[in-house]
């Protein structure tokens, strides 16, 4: 996952670069609303325009509420009828209720389509957190001495399904398509992450409290107040509501004096204090160390893996046969010393990212095994689509690529693979979508970035990047180390080139320019293919020339005798490039987060008077696979149960015996809340009975194999069906809940 | 692996604190020699004695040298006759014969008693690592950057390696021990390792090249020193040596103060300049940084995971249902900013622990499984036999536990699951010993410790440590956060017991003391039941005593009337206490090199004019399993190779295809490098063979069994043997090298 994009504005001499801190920044968790482009080159959607004529028709009933308001007291001053007074209160109730309704369905356009909606997600929400932090899937680290904003541990059933994730993507991306994989330190000196853009740019904006010093996302707090204005103020005016919408939409391109004077404008101040705050400036989102004694060599927490993988490029290469395509991998720990975290397990500061960056040559970016994906059909969001207000739809992976949506077959080829990857971890494949960033969210070296987004209760989540970075990361490394990143095309035929040749003649440009001469020959030699043939014609032509050179700040003239500019024929046996890199990135946290939420659901108990937590983990990602409870407290079965528990073991399958006297209902609730898929229960010494978790059913199996049963499911050798299916069914009451 | 035990000195009271920076310093990697406490309560190691006994007979044989040619130019100038002055010049060339020879057998043992030992291991050491950095094993980390000291990536076989280690730990510690396993962040607030006694103790001792500002571990320049002059500057005497070698064995208890004054007595100065070197200080080895924006937050990156372990010590007691014995686990990044990191892979910046926190009840130390361990034997180094000079032993794991030389049951039994563990990845068990620590090495709250060390070019190295650290770490936390971190039995029946109770008369003392009765009555309760029983006495007989009160600094009179002291029966339904803690704590990298270099080496090749490397790695570490070669290029073999291939994916065995036109003798070789077990040779479409690495042995196997032989072999189902025995063996010369 890439946290940077130095993306260069239009002109490329101005030196000035916009960044936008993509993948954890504001705009990461904003539904896909608010991402809407601040002008739309079609018609808008119709949610939106339905609020805008909301606002309106409100605004219009307010007005007329009032002065329906001033007629009333104006009869009642001049004493008029009763019947008439009644009326015109009777008019005004009328107009109050209709008032009234407009302003429910406003509030329902803004909270979103389903009146309720905000406030069922935040009450599933809280359901399945709450089970989670019980049952230590996740636990706020350092809880004891209260904790510290943006760090989780991982406890045993969270720890359990992590590893499993990390070791399913090894088998699914390094194993299956013979990647690289390398494992570099997080401690990384400056040098590295100077060449990479990050010392300087990997920063977020900040404001402080001006008495306290507390510090604060300075786009959070005016997204927060324009959210606030949209969601809970219904008089603001249709065009009021316009403005907060479009300063959402362009949230991520405000300068930080933009983004101050939107904070002065609106009158926006701490939260906690209602202090005055700060103007906005740049914070760096690395932590900072030093490495070694001397304090003289300071060094960061990678902010990602990639750079690991870059640095070794030459080795990597090498190592491969000195041939493309190649892709190394890694998994690791990187660093992001959020402002103000918030949306727990989502926005961190130390968060594991599996990384892949695979070299392509430039010329050729097709895949091997593209047709193994080709007909995967999937949630996409192509640009064209966001910038109509559509909304993301089904598409053939292969049309999309031979359409040109997707822009070429490698990148099309991951775009699958992650597909493939996050839904059998058990991402819902309905709240899965891949969405193409907009022309302003790119860097401007990228060719096309896709982003994996899952939807939960936060909104739709970037959870993988997928990005063709260009040539771009090699560059800067080749240019900082000075040792040269690149890769060769070995011809097996010598190939004829014509190249440029710029000889400056030293003689007469010494004469001519005395103590600069040296500035205006690094300048000549500087030129590119078209700049000089324009010097060569115009040479030929006038004889002389008026020169900018930069280095001297001013312009030279440069005669026909100075310079001699040509074309020449040169044999060739190689070619040699920057590769391409194309990097799916994953944030394993947020996928592990949404994953628990796609798994979560309540049933009722057999009673009916309680919910029941179930998590509807695949055997792939379950912490435990399987339960072994004897019926009852009794030597026998708990015999039985530890010699299936060791033939458990031998098929190394993780499981756990519960010998508590708990009741077998209570026993099952307590394992489904884990998401163990199966539970084998002893009340015999031959047979016993294998319960699916979600269905609830059982089937009975003898002793002997009642660990091979679940292995084979476990394994995906075959399903609960099949099982189903061959063994008989057990039905007695007794042994369920 | 603890890095840290802060011994309290004697006298408790004193608050005087020395640090044994233990698993990583100096001492970790000397010779068992040097390790020697500098008295003996026995007889001194022969080889000792041996060496001493030379240096005295060379100082003896350098007089009689002197002697001798001054008597020769005595003769000279008395011009004595040529007869008589041939004789002196033969007598004396004689005595010079005689001082080298003992000149020779003192070098030998000093350099170890294999004269050619050092010399050996050293050249195996560079072939080996050779090797490792040549197949990108391990990279030294942003090389294209020149590097930074003590940090490696490890590179595509290496990774792989590495994390068939870590699988393999899991499985046979977590999963198979039903450990809690947590996964913590790395960036620590300072509070925790205040409370574990980092802040203040995790230090070195650093000196200064007074003019280059260059840093050096002080205890290492005087190490370098004493090893230098004992091991080069034979004309020492025997009284120097001793007291060089007494440095050497009490450097790791030197106070600042008397290593800066050795240094100065040896007038060591700074290796690179020859500058003055600065007094020691210390340094702390954690990376500081700083966690949010405010810069108020101090943190640390983590020197150990065992702390994330210790504060969640509440949660996971409740998670295992309020139950002792359980284990909790951790595998992640811990760091160290070592002054001057050498030894490659053994002394890094950055390394990967897993830790092992196994809470158990100090009254009962005893282990369930303790009979699956009891007969193994293997080499153990008691602290007897090391105070005696004599060498490390092979010791029935049982019997070293009923003799009480291993403190309790599971301790013996997590040192047997180390050695199962170890020698299972392939460590040589006759270069693996389990030291157990000296009185003098110990925190003197631990109840004991044993090293697991492995021997490798550089010494004996400890990889594992395996200490019962008694209730330490969970009083620390407990102290600091005010969260009792404790255990309850709970007793089938109420028992009763007797209690000390210290009531002061707050009355008479406010009387008595005025503005001091606090501090009075504080140290009052603050008595431990043998000073309150003491002062009962003492009362009931002489009516008043004299007693110190600490925080007033002065001795106050107590009379009878100011204190009740009694002894009360009261009955108590749970014993709660503070669960001990027994920790196996493993450094991956560090078993991994040692794993490198017992698995490496070398064989001449079939024709004999060059030596080959080779890993003998088991399958369960081998970075690929299996290597497919078509043994010409054909398309036919390369089909029979992907079909192959896939089986092999499918199996889940890592495999490669190498399709280049190279020699097959060659590509033996290359895998043999990487330590590759098998490979499978596609010579027809039918039938295919299988190479054994070390034997070289070949089998022949259809092109459908191929992938299933060598997954059974992998997966530890038959042994090569078995293969060897069932299937026809392959002997054309033309498949092999």
């Amino acid at each position: 996952m890439r946290f940077l994009i130095p993306l260069i504005s239009s002109s490329i001499t101005s030196g000035h670069y916009r960044i936008i801190s993509r993948l954890l920044s504001a705009h990461s968790t904003k539904p896909q609303r608010s991402t809407l482009p601040p002008f739309f080159n079609c018609q808008p959607p119709s949610m939106a325009a339905s609020e805008e004529s909301l606002r309106k028709a409100l605004a219009e009933k307010q007005s007329a509420v009032e002065a329906h308001g001033n007629a009333v007291r104006a009869l009642k001053a001049a004493k008029a009828s009763k019947p008439e007074i009644d009326a015109a209160i009777e008019a005004l109730n009328s107009l109050k209720l209709e008032k009234s309704s407009i302003e429910k369905q406003l509030q329902a356009a803004v909270s979103g389509s389903d009146g309720d909606g905000a406030l069922s997600r935040e009450a599933f929400r809280q359901a399945a957190v709450n089970t989670l932090e019980r049952r230590l899937f996740y636990i706020p680290s350092f809880k004891i001495y209260r904790g510290v904003a943006g760090l989780y541990d991982y406890g045993p059933p969270g720890c359990a399904v992590k590893s499993n994730v990390l070791a399913f993507w090894r088998q699914h991306f390094v194993l299956e398509e013979n990647m690289l994989e390398v494992d570099c330190p997080c401690v990384t000196p400056e040098v590295v992450l100077k060449a990479s853009g990050h010392v300087d740019k990997f920063t977020d904006l900040m404001v402080k409290d001006e008495k306290t010093g507390t510090c604060y996302r300075a786009d959070h707090l005016l997204k927060d107040f324009c959210n606030e204005k949209l969601q809970k103020d219904l008089t603001i005016s249709a065009e009021k509501a316009a403005e907060l919408k479009h300063v959402l939409a362009t949230l991520d391109d405000l300068s930080a004096e933009a983004l101050g004077a939107k904070i002065k404008e609106y009158g926006i101040t701490a939260p906690d204090t209602k202090n005055p705050l700060s103007d906005p400036y740049p914070f760096n989102l690395m932590f900072q160390t030093s490495i070694g004694p001397s304090g003289l060599s300071p060094g960061y927490m990678r902010p990602e893996t990639a750079q690991g993988i870059f640095v070794n490029f030459k080795d990597l290469y090498y190592y491969n046969g000195n041939k493309l395509p190649f892709a190394a991998a890694q998994i690791g720990q990187a660093f992001r010393n959020e402002i103000s975290p918030r949306q727990g397990l989502l926005r961190v500061r130390e968060f594991t990212l599996a990384e892949i960056e695979h070299f392509v040559d430039p010329e050729d970016k097709s895949h091997p095994k593209y047709s193994e994906v080709v007909d995967l059909e999937f949630l996409m969001f192509p640009r064209e689509e966001q910038m109509c207000g559509q909304s993301a739809k089904k598409i053939r992976l292969g049309d999309a690529v031979s359409k040109g949506t997707v822009n070429n077959e490698t990148l099309g080829y991951f775009i699958g693979r992650v597909y493939l990857f996050l839904t059998r971890l058990g991402i819902d494949k309905d709240r899965l979508r891949f969405r193409q960033h907009l022309a302003n969210e790119m860097a401007h070296y990228a060719a096309d970035c896709w982003d994996a987004e899952i939807e939960c209760s936060y909104g739709w989540i970037e959870c993988v990047g997928i990005a063709d970075r260009s040539a771009y990361d090699l560059r800067a490394h080749s240019d900082k180390s000075g040792v040269p990143l690149v890769a060769a095309e070995k011809f097996s035929e010598p190939r004829e080139v014509e190249k440029l040749v710029i000889a400056p003649v030293k003689k007469e440009l010494g004469l001519a320019f005395k103590g600069s001469q040296k500035n205006v020959v690094e300048a000549l030699e500087a030129m590119n293919e078209k700049e000089a043939l324009e010097m060569k014609t115009a040479l030929e032509s006038k004889g002389e020339v008026e020169f900018y050179v930069c280095t001297l700040g001013k312009n030279v003239p440069i005669k026909k005798n100075m310079v001699s500019i040509s074309k020449e024929k040169k044999k060739e046996h190689q070619r040699v490039f920057t590769p391409s890199v194309i990097e799916p990135s994953f944030g394993i946290g947020r996928i592990i987060y949404c994953l628990f939420e796609h798994s979560f659901y309540t049933r009722p108990s057999k009673a009916g008077d309680e919910q029941l937590n179930v998590f509807r983990f695949p055997p792939l990602v379950a912490p435990i696979k399987c339960t072994v409870f004897p019926l009852v407290q009794n030597q026998q079965y708990e015999d039985v149960a530890k010699v299936i528990s060791k033939s458990l073991t031998t098929a190394g399958i993780s499981h756990k015996i519960d010998i508590t006297g708990t009741s077998i209902g209570k026993r099952y609730a307590r394992t489904d809340e884990l998401g163990v898929p199966f539970a084998i229960t002893v009340d015999s010494t031959k047979d016993v009975t294998i319960r699916e978790r979600d269905s609830k059913l059982q089937v009975r199996v003898s002793v002997e194999e009642a660990a091979l049963v679940v292995k084979s499911v476990t394994d995906g050798l075959r399903t609960w069906e099949d099982v189903w299916e061959k063994y008989p069914h057990h039905t007695s009451g007794s042994a369920d809940d």
